[in-house]
């Protein structure tokens, strides 16, 4: 298996693009990993999309954004994950260009959903869950997550207000973040008193969905060496893991199996532990799975997530700094295209283009992404060389 | 890059299943698969799925079919492109394998379409077109077809009689099949008195929808020798290539040049040329369709795919045997599924289980999956060896 390296980035920022079509916001950040890569062309394009065939009416997305940004006749597909469609469709990707079937990858992941057509985004949001034995019960999508954050609280002993680090650190780094969907400040007494979503969810442990698109084109690391000022960075660790769709399935809901598998198998591959990771971000999708991400993948002891927060070990100078440009709460997400934004990241901080949030020195990073309650999960792990 | 091997095939009835659900069509044709494969889990699944998140409400279906049939932890996706989505899925799971990331995928296609909530399948099937440049004005994809086909008739000098061989075809080598939608045969008068749909496309020129999967595993070809009484299967040609999504785009919409480009790529990287090809598994969900993909791979020359059926070269002992298990036409077309079902039935042929239609001393197949209207074109050519 060929080593593969990243050769440009590009991404949009996150709001309510009402005046943009689906693919002039794919285009945009396609464009821009273009121009960043000298690129005007890839052998293929792989995009990571969960809605667009429920919000907007269009599938056969990979060829749809082919069709818009000029690569006809090449190889374009889509791959959906839910949540994690954007973190599957760069694996889809690294691995066509390590398979030498390809020697360049574009993978773009967007999503639309501020003005919809057809059903509404919470009724799309729940076909990540389970149709025939959740959604069937008329639970939503932030429904299942406040059963398992009520149920962690329970076990644990946590309370509500201790969660609140997570959501202040995210709003914290998304003020220096351009493209970040909300780029304010988040003190613990605005935590504590936003408005109830669903019960122990309220409206700042929750993330904000929103229009956006992130793409990466990628290459044979042997074609590239370290260009002035810009390192080389290669894809380290791949690694996708599952579990059972339905939470109530789970032996333990408070476990995330599949982080744990994939965040396991993507250290093996990169020879790495989690002392080595100098960042993470991780996939805050509800402040519940900013700890159980952490527990799963080995930073915080079983039921201990919410102590790093609290003991100001996530921030951008702490032990681990976690959700550097505002994570899922504060830069936004657009589903499909949450974990094409997290790699994106991942190589600024790598690149050492982060400004205000530069992690210093910061040659490993990790991005977890998250499909459904903890169903589909994609580790990857990014070296500067 | 690791060549590739089938180590196992399976498959469902396509018919209206509505005693079954979604999931349990899927694990019927993975169980088969894993039956004749000897095995009880792989390392990968990758399924083909057009619309289930619009009729059956389920997305992150990959995770969804890995969960029902005990896959749980390993990795899984769903790959989207379409009515090409069987053949998309196919090459992600070969690709998968030959990079050396894993060593076993399981592939499903599936789809119910027949008792359907949300959308109605017509609406589902037109998102296969440009939502906003094609569907918007009220074509449906039937629609779009019959434009390609009145054209090709105006330019060629064709009767819609002319087309009747592929139908009937079909019908004739369905009757075989117990796998098949329509298991009965077809004259040309039947042909030309059956309902018009959207003129010149009667009911006969098109394929019917259905429920039903489809599964294959593969693996490293190094790990397969010959099995007494059964030849070793390789994926010998492998190719993926787009077109615009709107009809209307094209400098000349008779002539699929994603079928011509992902058939050349094929070829070449199977050191074969058309004069090897000894059977085509095409996709003929409209008669017109049939026509075209002869004409763009080479077997027949411009405007001239009609006169192939006219001329006896299509059936099970003429020149080029085509759509030898029934083909969309009268096998069926669940849509997402379609490609796997082409590519099982190559594999059927190549082992030598087809019966009535056997292809006689059948070496080398190919099977061509097309999405929308021929905008994601996959082309896969097996060997016996």
């Amino acid at each position: 298996m060929r080593e593969v390296a990243i050769l440009g980035i590009g991404q949009t920022v996150i709001e309510e693009q009402w005046e943009k079509s689906l693919r002039e916001i794919a285009g945009e950040a396609a464009f821009a990993a273009m121009a960043d890569a000298g690129l005007q062309k890839t052998d293929g394009l792989f995009v990571g999309n969960m809605l667009s065939s429920i919000i907007d009416g269009q599938n056969q997305l990979g060829t749809f954004i082919a069709d818009w940004i000029g690569l006809w006749q090449q190889e374009a597909v889509k791959i959906e994950a839910a949540c994690a469609s954007g973190g599957a469709a760069f694996r889809a990707g690294v691995m066509a260009v390590a398979s030498g079937e390809i020697d360049s990858a574009l993978i773009v992941g967007v999503e639309k959903m501020t003005d919809q057509l057809g059903r509404d985004v919470t009724a799309g949001l729940a076909t990540a869950a389970d149709a025939d034995y959740e959604v069937e019960q008329g639970i939503s999508f932030v429904g299942i997550n406040a059963l398992i954050m009520r149920r962690y609280m329970y076990e644990y002993g946590w309370k509500h207000i201790d969660f609140a680090p997570f959501s202040v650190n995210s709003h914290a780094n998304a003020v220096h973040n351009p493209y970040a969907r909300l780029q304010d400040s988040l003190t613990v007494e605005q935590f504590e008193k936003s408005g109830m979503i669903a019960s122990p969810i309220n409206l700042m442990d929750a993330s904000p969905i929103g229009d956006g698109a992130a793409a990466i084109i990628v290459v044979p690391a042997s074609q590239l060496t370290a260009r002035a000022g810009k390192p080389r960075i290669v894809v380290a660790g791949s690694a996708c893991a599952t579990d059972t769709i339905a939470v109530h399935s789970r032996r333990d809901p408070l476990f995330l199996t599949a982080a744990y598998q994939s965040s396991k198998r993507a250290f093996e591959m990169a020879g790495v532990t989690q002392a080595d990771i100098d960042f993470f971000e991780l996939h805050d999708a509800f402040s519940i799975m900013s700890a159980l991400s952490l527990e799963a993948c080995g930073f915080a002891e079983r039921g201990q997530g919410p102590r790093m927060g609290l003991d100001n070990e996530i921030g951008i100078t702490g032990r681990l700094p976690i959700c550097t440009r505002g994570g899922l709460k504060a830069r936004g997400h657009p589903v499909g295209a949450t974990g094409m934004y997290q790699i994106v990241e991942v190589i600024q901080q790598l690149r050492g283009e982060c400004g205000p949030t530069q992690v210093d020195g910061a040659k490993i990073g990790m991005a977890q992404n998250i499909g459904g309650s903890g169903a589909t999960i994609l580790t990857h792990i990014l070296k500067a060389e």
